[in-house]
């Protein structure tokens, strides 16, 4: 009779001949927040660790509506056609079906779900981005010790989870439509900086045009921006999920990006960034927690405050004391 | 004979007198960075503390050649004019005469340098807009301790330059060029979202005409963004510094919008806030410098870095370490 609780040592073994139950299993343990869960998940992590990294990373953000669920359909099936093992993971710190995550609602990809060669997981639940954020990259640790080729990381774009996606992806791609006239948001939120391509999807029927049109505009507006740090200008191109048209020419793009960030070993340098930046965060991120959640601190802390608005201290004076409780 | 360094009693006697060089000295002793002066400003500080806070601080930002100088000379007279007393201060990290800094060449403030009722002061040296930003909210505290009514906050807009000064005044004035083509990066940089007004700049003789286009256009594009948390719809002006027009009307704005805030208890609450921003800013930073400095933090993140891009760890492992390390 097999234990409910498989070990870590059995779950790894399993996950590394790329059994999918398996694979899930494991990411449930990691995305527990059950005390022995943590020991197990941490286990499993590290043995999966030295099997992981060889995978490609794709981001890919849009708004509601912007046909995302129906575009990783198309695209997902035209990866494992090509042989491809590809799995889709979500960052959405506010998770639920009805906040609208592709994820949540599988039947929108019928055919990717059905595929042996797909795995596809909803984002971890839970409200901190941080929190949610993390859980994501270490089920990528999972998936591509599982043998998952391509990742893809999808995020509605609630809150910073843009930027969560961008800082663990190797390409990140915007779908748009034509004529949102959402370019200004996506200027003041930063999304189009952090676009490697855009892509206008429903270009199809009636709205071919418009689509056109965008795509010239949208060019032109990432022209506005310098070049990334690795010399790449972010591409502008057309697709229609409904159609299935363009979606194999973002895949050609993609595909000839990866080869020549690997050539320039770009590739493993924005990796290393990438983790460094996970690493400060988290450090800065527990910092800031051991401090405000410090019993003495939260009660000077309110007192200070007390003080700053009688205007009977300065907050650098403030800053002092509270620092000197510690 | 009189001592080269008077006391902190002293000076400050002299600064609730409305003494400038007094006031000047104390700011000299407060933007120094010699142990034996902190005590002293520490001083100087605690006994202006009570008598600061009343005045109006208004931020002004703008790229070098929009004609910030000649429009602090025109509106800094006005205000002398009105009676009121009046300080110019900058905020300029990167604080060089030969990087455009307007204060540092007060030559282009003929009339405003030789009032009695204004105070000019450039930006405090450094090279750390944390640094450079404390010393200028110190030196706003003098200043009012010395009856200064409006306090002008310049800067040239480096880095994240006009955040501070934005998170330091109760109105922030954006001044503009027509035609020059910036609104983009004005978007990007959130600096237009951080505005209570833009006046369009030089809008005299042949510029007159592109200068009333820009208006409507910039007033469009103000539109886009919700209003501000008080209900503030952000305005834009045209004025010209050259000529003297539009000026008393900027001012007229800055009046209603403040004694409103007031009236509404806004003001203070903004102020609040401000100075909860700079509390939770200050300790943070050090918390991080604190950790970061640590010569056993600085040996270890080497060696988890190496780790990380060797992928022999994970980020929040790495993390884990070095948090235990101290």
């Amino acid at each position: 009779k097999r234990s409910i609780s498989p070990s870590a040592e059995e779950l790894t073994q399993r996950i590394l001949q790329g059994n999918n139950t398996a694979l899930s299993q494991a990411i449930t343990i990691i995305e527990s927040t059950a005390k022995k869960h943590s020991t197990t998940a941490e286990a499993i992590i590290k043995n999966c660790l030295p099997h992981a990294n060889k995978s490609v990373r794709i981001g890919i953000t849009g708004v509601p509506g912007v046909g995302k669920s129906s575009f990783i359909e198309r695209f997902g099936s035209l990866l494992t056609e090509k042989g491809k093992k590809v799995a889709v993971l979500a960052v959405d710190p506010s998770s639920s079906v009805s906040k609208g995550s592709i994820l949540g609602d599988k039947t929108r990809m019928e055919e990717l779900v059905k595929n042996p060669n797909a795995f596809i997981r909803p984002s971890a639940s839970g409200t901190s981005l941080g929190g949610v954020a993390r859980k994501t990259r270490e089920a990528i640790i999972l998936c591509e010790a599982a043998g998952y080729e391509i990742i893809i990381i999808e995020t509605v774009g609630v809150g910073q989870s843009e930027t969560a996606v961008h800082s663990m992806t190797d390409f990140f791609l915007l779908l748009k439509l034509a004529g949102a006239g959402d370019e200004l948001q996506g200027i003041k939120r930063g999304i189009m900086e952090m676009a490697d391509a855009i892509a206008i999807n429903k270009a199809d029927g009636e709205n071919l045009k418009a689509a056109k049109l965008a795509k010239t505009e949208f060019n032109r507006a990432l022209h506005l921006y310098p070049p990334k740090d690795n010399g790449w200008i972010p591409k502008t191109l057309t697709c229609s999920a409904l159609e299935n048209e363009g979606i194999k020419e973002i895949w050609d793009l993609i595909e000839n990006y990866i080869s020549e960030a690997k050539e320039t070993h770009y590739f493993q340098h924005h990796r290393n960034q990438q983790n460094k930046f996970w690493l400060l965060q988290t450090i800065e991120s527990r910092l800031k927690t051991d401090f405000y959640e410090n019993p003495t601190i939260k009660e000077a802390l309110e007192e200070q405050i007390g003080l700053l608005n009688a205007g009977k201290a300065t907050p650098f004076q403030a800053a002092e004391r509270l620092l000197g409780l510690t």
